[in-house]
Formats: C-alpha cells, sequence, structure tokens
C-alpha cells in the first residue's frame, strides 16, 4: 500500500524505515514544512518522493501523522477534510487535546489515536532507525471512536514491529504519560541546568561526569521544538506531577538538613520498589518476545 | 603483595578481581563487619581468607577501606593506629570529613584519599564485576599530605585498571560531587518515589515505562546504606544543588503555568549543551583509551 509520512523525523522516519522493510508499504510519500528535513529524508531513502500535504494525503491508503503534538492538534482535522476511505493516525505523546478536536469530525472513525512507546533523545530523520518500535509498548487511546477497518490497520502496522498492544482512554493515558514519562524530562533538563549553571569552566565535569550522571542526564539532550508542545498540551497533569516530584525533593531536604537518617533509609528504601517494576517490565517484554518467537 | 579489602561489596569485590586478574594482588584478605557478605565474598573467590580487622591490617602491604563514608570516617583512624610501614587508601564519595578526622594523625602520610568515579546501582559482593574502573577517572584528593611511596601505589594500582588519574583539593571534590553525582540520585529516588506514590497499581508502570523512563530512575535501585552517609557527610554541598535544582524545576513550573513557550525554550536549549559536554567527555575518555592502546 503507500503510504504518506508527514513529519520525516525520528519517530516518522524510523517507521518509514521498518513498514518498508516489512513489507507494509510499497511506496513512501513525506511531507515535512521543514526542507531540510524533507531534503536529507529523500536523501537518506526514508521515502521515496516528497510532496505536498494535499497530494500526499490523496495518494496515501495510510496517512501518519508524526510532528510535534501543536501541529498534530492543528494538522489532523485538516487532514480528515482532505480524506476519502484513507486511514490516519497520529503518534504523539499527549492525547486528550488531540481528540477533543476532531471529537465531531465527520471521518473522526478514519483515525486511530495511537503512542508507541519508544524514541531515543535525538531527533530529525537522520536520527531515525531500524527496529526502534521492535517489542516495545503500543498505547491505542479511545479506540471505541474509531471504525474496525482502521484499527485493523494500525493494528497489522505495528504488529508486524513485534509490538505489544494495549488499549487505554485519552485521559488516563495523559496522566500516566505524565507520571511515567514526562516528568523523566523535566527533571533531566532541570539537572542539566543545574549542572551546567554551577559547573562554568566545564572541566569538572568532563572529570567527573561518571555513569550515574550521563543515564540521568540522557534525557536533557532532548529537543525543545518537541517538548515544549507536550509540556503545554499536557499542563495540568504536568503541573500536577511537577508538584509531586517537588514535593519528595523537598522531604529529602528536610531529612539531610535535620540529619534525619531514619527518614531517609524509608525515603530511599520505598523508591528502591522501582527495581521490582522495572525488572517485572523487562521481563514481560521478554515473554512477550518469547511468545512471537514461539507462535 | 597481600592487599587487606575492608568492606567487600560492589567497590571492594570490584577492586579484588581486578587487583587479582593484573597481578597486583598475590593474597587477598576480606574484612566484612556483614557476616553474610563475608561469606558470600570468600564462596565467589573475591578474596582467599576472611580475617578480623586487626589480623588484616597486620597481614597487608597495602588496606584498602571500601566501606560507606561515615563508616570510613570511623575506621580511618582506627586503621593508621594499628598499621606500620603499610599504605591504606578509601574509595568513599565524599572526602572533607574524611580526611579532617585523620588530618593530625601520625600516620596521616599513609593514607590517600581517592575516588575512583565508577560504580553501578547495585551493591554487595555478587555485584563485584571485573573491569568496573577500566577507562574511567580516579581523582586523588589533598595528595600534598600523602608521602611519595603511598601515592606511588595507588598510582600504580589504578594505572594498571586504565584509569585516567587526576588531583584535586578535597573541598573541590565534595562540591563538584554534588553536582555531578549525588543530586543524580536525588533526582532519581524523587522520580522513583512519585510514580510509585501516584501509579498505585503498577500495571500503567509496566505497560508505559519505556527506555526514557528506566534510564532516569535507574539510579534509584541505589543502596540507602550507601547512600544515606553521602547526602549526611556532604550535606552542605547536597543542600546548596538541591535548592538550585528546585528553583529550575520552579522555572519549569512557571513556565508551563504561564503558556511561556519562549522560556521553556530557552531552558531546554540551554538544557541541551550538556549534550556537548557529554560528548567532549566521551571522546576524552577514548582518547585515553588510545593513548594507552599506543603507549
Amino acid at each position: 500500500m503507500n503510504v504518506t509520512i508527514i513529519g520525516i523525523g525520528l519517530i516518522g522516519g524510523s517507521l518509514a524505515i521498518d513498514m518498508r522493510r516489512r513489507g507494509i508499504a510499497e511506496h513512501i510519500f513525506g511531507v515535512d514544512n521543514n526542507p531540510d528535513n524533507a531534503i536529507q529524508a529523500k536523501a537518506l531513502g526514508l521515502v521515496d518522493e516528497i510532496v505536498d500535504l494535499q497530494t500526499g494525503v490523496e495518494k496515501a491508503d495510510v496517512v501518519v501523522l508524526s510532528v510535534p503534538v501543536d501541529a498534530a492538534v492543528y494538522l489532523a482535522p485538516k487532514v480528515l477534510d482532505m480524506i476519502d476511505s484513507q486511514v490516519v493516525f497520529d503518534t504523539t505523546s499527549v492525547k486528550l487535546p488531540l481528540i477533543k478536536t476532531i471529537a465531531s469530525h465527520p471521518k473522526r472513525k478514519n483515525f486511530v489515536a495511537v503512542h508507541p512507546m519508544a524514541g531515543t533523545e535525538y531527533s530529525g530523520p537522520q536520527a531515525a532507525q531500524a527496529g526502534l518500535f521492535d517489542n516495545k509498548t503500543l498505547i491505542i487511546c479511545d479506540a471505541e471512536f474509531s471504525d474496525k477497518k482502521s484499527i485493523a490497520v494500525v493494528e497489522d502496522v505495528f504488529g508486524k514491529f513485534n509490538m505489544r498492544i494495549i488499549q487505554m482512554d485519552a485521559y488516563s493515558h495523559d496522566v500516566h504519560a505524565a507520571y511515567v514519562s514526562h516528568i523523566s524530562h523535566i527533571s533531566s533538563f532541570a539537572l542539566a541546568l543545574s549542572v551546567l549553571y554551577k559547573e562554568k569552566d566545564e572541566k569538572n565535569i568532563f572529570d567527573m561526569a561518571g555513569g550515574g550522571f550521563a543515564s540521568t542526564v540522557r534525557l536533557a539532550k532532548s529537543a525543545a521544538s518537541m517538548w515544549v508542545p507536550i509540556f503545554l498540551q499536557n499542563k495540568q497533569n504536568v503541573l500536577e506531577v511537577l508538584d509531586t516530584y517537588i514535593n519528595f525533593l523537598y522531604d529529602f531536604k528536610l531529612a539531610i538538613f535535620n540529619d534525619d537518617r531514619q527518614r531517609l533509609e524509608i525515603l530511599i528504601k520505598r523508591a528502591n520498589k522501582v527495581r521490582d517494576i522495572l525488572e517485572t517490565s523487562m521481563e514481560q517484554n521478554s515473554m512477550h518476545k518469547e511468545k512471537i518467537k514461539i507462535s
């Protein structure tokens, strides 16, 4: 089938690679309002042809909206205005505002709101990579508003990437995404800012940046163009989790200030429980992999 | 030579492995006040013999103090009381309180305060691993208070691990360690606590914990027995960096609350600069590796 990818960055480009190599897409059209990205995406062979939005939507069987979330809110109704029977899905990290925008659109049933829980801290077409989605989780939001054919197309595409597909309502998705993903990025940005603020000559960071620092600030490399819209579109949830987070930091501050060894131990041992969860999550993924191998 | 390792956990155990396989230690004595650790360390072959503190110090040429930092402050003067001409070094993350404690000890010159910038989030003898220190940075603090022979022994041991050895005064070390290492751990603990607080049924974390979350909370698995003493021994610096960090989080909170896209962009783009620093740090390490290969 023909696929049009609107926004050929890390996610759109990685989708293009895997849709092609897994025989899902015969011809891939690329649409990007950034001419540099468009040229690179073509040069890298991610897409076969760069076209304008109208042409892209018209020529496609499936349209993918892999743009920052504010652009997705703006573009989704426009794309739905242009389609006939095409299936459209987005790949953004915040779902409720987007879904509200198209709630009463006559083509709403052709749209599927999906969030592949995969990515890296890099962006742009040159960050695209094969296998980015393999064995990760895909969340389909508010599936009851999409028709069966559209859901089937999405399940087929992401099923071929061996993704574990789950369904969730958009409101819950946005709350959980704030806690499990969005706050990690703010935490990491603020950490980078603190170190850069203090270590003006940078030499000490070079010398002392061990593995721990590198892993906690990894996400601080992430692009503003993607994350500013996420924080603003998911404003209420992000503000809530920021408050929770800052409160726990005050807990640590007070306990350290008071030399309260016992309180610090309680806090750290409670935090340690995340180990079991991460390990269960990894096991779940490897069980999923195992299942795929067997079937 | 004979080496005695006091505290055979992640760091002490990894030192034992590499001192043996690189021909530095002929016989390794282990001292541990936790009987389970002692038994495990012997069973894993990390040490040849478990002995008491007095015997360990007497029979050794080199004594390593790889215990939590509060235990090091307590044990360092006792060990120095017992030595004749042995060299003693510690491996802890906070230096000033320890160095102050032994400042006027008659055997002060036999002691070298070192901080190998290496570790994992795991602890105990079973966490010990070969090559943990390879190509990492070693900081020697206040080297002018140690005699040449002791410094030479330390440089020889860690030089054989291909570590990049730098010197720093203890006060600066503790400030930088707070910014580059200690705050990362608090940030990670608080992140884990926030998620665990919200996600009471844990299923959503299993489903949504992508790579970003896993990398920022990795350090939240770290042991209270190690980190409570670090935060308390480095109290003033840790409180200072916590304030800086919380202030940047408020910057984010205010900007999100006010839909201040421009401010968010400035913050994120400034944080992105950490990318260059991490990459320079990695380059520096690989240049160091290259140098070793050539020499």
